[in-house]
């Protein structure tokens, strides 16, 4: 009989359980996939030695936990090509410009800055332990932020720029979004200068050899530990255990970790059923929605016209584009996102036309020679069975301040992890690393719980 | 093989059923409890013939598919006990009265009229059939009804009203609610005066023997049609048919009718995956939650007091309360109700400390009686496996107007039904009927869908 038993062996999942294999525990991970990693993948290019990300792929500043673990694994990073000239489309217009922000009129620059200070502000102040007992949360969290940004923005430029940024940053629309939930999110990821940033932000570097890496090799040293194609679907549990059902499959142990999101753990059949409030919250916090594409060329020709690859527009499908190649040779790739409801839109169309409307907005940031990549690899992680969605979870209005607490707050030998339930880069691998050291914390008994 | 496997026999699974068996089908009526009924149950009184309705139990004017299938069943009705002076506690007043609304200060009387006629105004034009379609329906959409209720309701007082109409309607916080969501609903059931009224309103009938019987009467027609015991975990289908899977036992039929409310829908294992814009739409239709209580006394004293047994309250736990019993003869009840966050807090408390604070709540309405019930009956819908939330779900902010055209249209052999995929009567159990009779209809070739 294992000690505890690991439900999904994304990057939360299997730290969880390196944690505990390196403090003595028997674990198993029990995972629905074939594959590990969750929501970091490398796909390979056919018919070739090559591979692009189509899941999770930077690392930036203040990501401490991911780069001890990266240190701890012996992975590389490599800064992301932030050099040239980035392309913006907003409000009607469009700049190419370098540095943090395009040279815009200056009252909407002005409107820009102030509001973004506002929220920065705003955000400093939810405490990340506990949002929900930041100053005046029931208000905040009982709007959308759309509806903060309508009262913080003046300028429709402004708004244009703040729903591209809620577009790159959650995948989903402003008014889907608690406002609190905004603030705690910018703020665990250290405000949205560090969110949206290439070089001193969150994309700033890449793993060598793909962040799926960081998944493999915590795989390899958990060996059989790691039992693949086990969906999980029961769990019942007493104060002194659980059993844990994947098909015939079935495991007893003392504790449980749940490290999928939250759309996922409100799958799973609880006997004893869950409290109410617990599933009250997983009613609440859906993912949001993007598809990420991969354009493979053979030369890299954004940069030869000294273009960075960075991309961004409040009007076109694809809204947000990077450089996804290594500055110093290896495939010459531009990744781009189609969020929210770009991704919605997207997936209704069939595959040619995506790949042709997406070519297409490449092509009017970077140039027809866009238009014919050597591959093209898209990846929708919505339409996933054991991810449902993409980049994490949000919480509606209104949710963290009447359900926030049972997010993180263990139920028996059940623990909760996942990047969903981190304080600091809540959504991001760091997160997930994160999530996954304090669930094993927990069981070791190193946190009060 | 049967034609049509129905999952769920609520009220609308079994009309469904019913429909389709009249129509010449082969049914088969899988259900996970060992009961029919879902939201609907009679409790007997210990050591008595007597029983309360502990879920859904009233029928009101408008509800004319209810009341065509309580005929066709021959169920009667009898009008909810409506006589004497109601008992409103409202901005810090306590206020007896007659009629529909309590004697508060004029400035308070006209604020609260033209905010609830600007608001059923709002909701009368929104289309029933495609709110997404609504004038301005992305920007009613993008904010909480707490935020439409901000801008448009300038008391205290009134904003006090409107907080206890949003608990009792919808059994949540105005925070938690798209607005647009909540002007459809008000539409759908007639506007606010039709949701809140007793006599003229949703509040004006029972069913004799209780609303259970129309499932029951129901159930007794399909014979060994319905299949209790079997919750339904798996739907495997193809455009031409399903095989749907309930533990050992599997059905392979035609088509499919899954008639459970949109959190236990979400957990079903589709094979093939749906699109990811219903299971989008699914992540954002959270349950409210009331816990329902029922307290039984030897006499009715409060009619004998003058009366209604009446009561609603913006600062107790138990925020409404009803007679519960006939008005002529039967047991003497109260039905009261915990909702929203005064049922979070309800179900935290030990059983007797919850009984004591709900029986001081019924006190302070109705007199020191109320203390001493020779039956006290409770039930907390959100804690059931197979419910989880109660009276039904609804639509937080943005989710009717991006994913909306997902609740209720086919995909491939699968139909949908239950009272939130209404268009009249949503939430209600006249539109679980209109839900069952719309997706047989679908089956039958009756409806474009």
């Amino acid at each position: 009989m294992p000690d505890v038993v690991i439900v999904g062996a994304g990057i939360a999942g299997l730290t969880a359980a390196r944690e505990l294999v390196a403090a003595g525990k028997d674990v198993v991970v029990a995972e629905a996939r074939d594959r590990v990693g969750g929501r970091v993948l490398n796909a390979r290019l056919p018919g070739t030695e090559q591979f692009v990300e189509v899941g999770g792929q930077w690392i930036g500043p203040g990501q401490d936990r991911l780069r001890r673990l990266l240190d701890e694994l012996g992975l590389d990073t490599y800064p992301t090509y932030d050099t040239g000239l980035k392309v913006a489309e907003l409000g009607g217009r469009t700049l190419r410009y370098r540095g943090r922000v395009p040279r815009l009129n200056p009252l909407v620059l002005a409107d820009i800055a102030q509001a973004q200070a506002r929220l920065d502000r705003a955000a400093r102040r939810v405490p990340l332990e506990s949002p929900w007992l930041a100053q005046g949360a029931a208000r905040t969290d009982g709007q959308t932020l759309a509806t903060w940004l309508r009262r913080n923005v003046r300028t429709a430029t402004g708004r244009a720029f703040f729903r591209l940024v809620t577009e790159a940053v959650w995948c989903a629309d402003p008014e889907e979004i608690s406002a609190l939930w905004a603030q705690f999110y910018l703020h665990s990821g250290g405000g949205i200068d560090s969110l949206i940033n290439t070089t001193g932000g969150a994309q700033q570097d890449r793993v060598t050899g793909g962040m799926q890496g960081v998944a493999t090799a915590m795989a390899a040293e958990l060996g059989e530990r790691v039992v693949l194609s086990a969906p999980v679907t029961e769990i019942r549990w007493t104060d002194d255990g659980a059993r844990v059902r994947a098909g015939r499959r079935q495991w007893r142990a003392k504790q449980v970790v749940v490290a999928v999101p939250p759309p996922l753990a409100a799958r799973l059949r609880f006997e004893p059923e869950l409290p109410a409030e617990r599933a009250q919250l997983l009613q609440r916090m859906p993912m949001g929605w993007t598809i990420k594409v991969n354009a493979v060329y053979d030369e890299p020709f954004w940069r030869q016209r000294g273009l960075s690859g960075q991309a961004n527009s409040d009007r076109r499908m694809l809204g947000t584009v990077f450089d996804g190649g290594r500055p110093d040779g290896g495939p010459a790739v531009l990744v781009g996102f189609l969020e929210a409801r770009h991704a919605q839109v997207a997936a209704r169309m069939d595959a040619e036309a995506r790949r042709e409307a997406v070519l297409d907005d490449l092509a009017a940031y970077f140039g027809p020679d866009a238009l014919r990549p050597a591959h093209y690899v898209e990846r929708d992680w919505a339409a996933e069975e054991y991810t449902r969605g993409c980049y994490g979870a949000f919480a509606t209005p209104m949710t963290l301040t009447r359900f926030g607490q049972w997010l993180r707050g263990p139920v028996g030998p059940l623990h909760w992890a996942g990047t969903e339930t981190a304080t600091r880069w809540a959504g991001y691998v760091d997160g997930a690393v994160e999530s996954g050291r304090r669930a094993a914390a927990e069981i070791l008994g190193q946190v009060e719980s």
